[in-house]
Order: structure tokens, then sequence, then C-alpha cells
């Protein structure tokens, strides 16, 4: 049996989760207490991060690693395009939310009002999360941009990049960070890939301490 | 002409301009001061940062996916293994240098010594100095044992990860923060990849304000 060790709210995690949903690759999840530094999983990946991924017997980690060994080996659905030059935006966007977004977003509120609690680190820094709390406007705006000239993000088809984001902006609808208003555009393609069937296993995730909100799961949000 | 806007230290530009020679690209060299955030390179990259690759009509950012466009269309010679599992271990190593090693290391001693000075924002933080320099140790050992098993470091051939490895160390050689003793499988790599012809334009960079070290360009460091 395949099988992910993840922690639910984890973009990176949610991203290899929505990978393999869609490419209907079953499998077992597993949550793993990452920051706990247990040997056994730092054997697996001495990054000592989530997602770890087994399957076929090997053992995979880096998220992306992870999405691009499934798009090379299932090839149904496709969610990279074949030409290079449209498979290098999908690679830009993937990079822009696992990176930039990561950094000036998902670490300044997720991290400060989820992963810091978790992982007994403290309370939230209010500098920090005004600071994520103004710049998720920013990266709003500039999908909102990308959807007034695309039907997906990367192009007109769903690719990677819409799975990256969605990941992303899943964990903190989560927790309430994000403004569906702000942009009808970006509310109608999370409409469109909330809807989908691989969404099912994010839209279930129940995180201990932190009750799902009503409108979460809810597909006419 | 192709060109690529860059700094000269940035490890990010290194990878990429260690692949183009590789594969016998030529490329012109301009230099952006991205800092500065002149919207005609905004234009070019939203996300504010370098390397920006020109090249055959398209303008392409992120290092990672301008390397896998150079891989996807210059065939010649292959810096990837044909192996999907083999890939993510390629992959997997990138990732490892461009956000762990980059996030202990790179941006604790090369942005806090040189970045810092050069954009205007001011001295050196030395608790994040001490970190670094604490820090690059684990790395180099981690190397060391890799490279006790293969004779590169995803495998027995040269691959991306070697030039992203040898990115981030070959800048962190030109600031001295490199110990070339504590590890000689680390040692005898460097001097193989710093052979290689296409390390020449590395090797002649200089930087204002940080001259560079005699042992820097030698290939008998």
């Amino acid at each position: 049996m395949n099988r992910l060790y993840h922690v639910p709210l984890s973009p990176f995690c949610r991203k290899v989760r929505l990978v393999l949903a869609e490419k209907k690759v079953e499998v077992e999840l597993v949550e793993e207490r990452y920051w706990e530094e247990n040997p056994e999983f730092l054997r697996r990946n001495p990054a000592g991060k989530v997602p770890v991924l087994r399957i076929g017997g090997h053992t995979l980690s880096e998220s992306q690693a992870i999405c691009e060994f499934l798009e090379e080996t299932i090839s149904e659905p496709p969610l990279m395009p074949r030409d290079p030059a449209a498979r290098a935006e999908v690679r830009r966007l993937v990079m822009w939310f696992d990176d930039k977004f990561h950094h000036e977003v998902t670490s300044k509120l997720l991290y400060e009002r989820v992963n810091k609690k978790i992982t007994g680190k403290g309370y939230p820094d209010s500098t920090n999360v005004k600071s994520g709390a103004k710049r998720i406007k920013y990266h709003l705006d500039y999908m909102g941009w990308l959807l007034d000239q695309r039907r997906w993000l990367a192009g007109d088809v769903l690719t990677l990049a819409d799975f990256a984001a969605a990941a992303h902006l899943s964990s903190l609808d989560y927790i309430r960070d994000v403004d569906w208003n702000r942009c009808p555009q970006v509310k109608d393609w999370y409409a469109k890939i909330k809807s989908r069937p691989a969404f099912r296993s994010i839209l279930a995730d129940q995180v201990s301490g932190f009750p799902q909100p009503s409108h979460y799961a809810d597909l006419d949000f």
C-alpha cells in the first residue's frame, strides 16, 4: 500500500494529496509529528519535513519532486502541458506559491496561528500576522490578474500550478484567512477546483483544537 | 541573443549559468539591481527576483523552472537521469540546497555579509552569521555521506543536483566561508566540478567591495 506521511494543514502535503487523488492513486495517510524529529522518520527524509511518499518501493520527499515523479509515472490525467515554455510557466507558478506566497503569507498566518500552537512554540507574533494579512491581498490580486487572461492559473488547462495555489489557499481558508470577496475571478476559480472529487479528502480534514469553520467544506461558500 | 539578468554571487543565478555553459548556450549576462524594483524588470518577473532568462522569445523566471526548460529543450549533455525515481532524487537534492541549505546557510552567511552591504540594509547580524557557520558543517557532512556512496551527489552521473550544490558553495567560497578541510570527499567533488569549462565564468566573477580571495579561482585550492 502506498503511504503518505503528512500533516493535515501543510500546503505541501495538500498539493501532493490533490495530485494523488486527481491521478486516482490510493494512499494511506499517516500523520507525522515531524517536529519531534523521530529517528525513524529522519531516516526516511533527513530534511525532517513532510510530505514523504512511499510508493512502489521508493521513498520520496520534497513535494515538487514527488509531484513531478507522479506526473512522469502516471500519465492520466496530465497535470502539465507538453510545450516546454508552458511547462516552465507551470513550474514558475508552483514556485510562486511554494516559495513567495509561502514566505509572505502562509508562514505568517498559518504557521503563526496553528503550527506554533501545535508544536508548542508559543503565541502568534502579531507583527507577522499583520504582515501576512496585508500581503495576501496582493497575491489574490495577482491571481485575479492571471485569471482575467486564463481559464486556469498557468493557462487554459488545469495544472500543478492550480493545485499548488489551492493547497495554500485551502489551508488558510481553514483558519478563515482568505477574503473570498476580494476578487470574484479567484472565488470562481476556487469554487471550480473545490468541487473536484480530488478535493474531498482535504475538505474532510479536522484539526484538533481548530474546529473547521462552516464555510470551509461548503461548495457554495 | 539570449540574455540572463543576474547578480554574480546569487546561487540561483549561478546554477542557471552553470547549466547554460554546460549545455553550451551562449548568453549575454546583464547585472540586475533587483532590489531597486525597476518597473521594467518587474514586468519581466513580477516576483522581483533574479535569475530571469530571455531565450528564443521566452522570458523565464524561477531558477528551477529555467533549468528544467533547458533540460527539456537542449538534450546534450543530459543533466537528469531517465529513470523517474532517479530524477526525483535529483530534484530532492536541488531543493535540499535551494531551500534547506539556502535557508540555513546561504541566507545566514552570504546575505548577511554581502547582500546587506550591497543593498544598503546595514551590518551583518552576528547571531545569523554564527548560526550559518555552525550549520554549514552539518551540510558538508551530509554531502560527504552521500559522496561516500556515490560518484556525484545524486548518483553516478553529474546532474542538476551537483550544479545546485556547487552554485551555493562557490558563492560562499568567494567570501571564504567553506572549510574545504572538513570533508575530503566534498573537496574532491568540488575540485572535479570546479575544473569543468562551465565553471570558468563563475571563477572570473569580481564583486565590487569584495575582492576575490586567491584560492577562489585556483583549481588546486
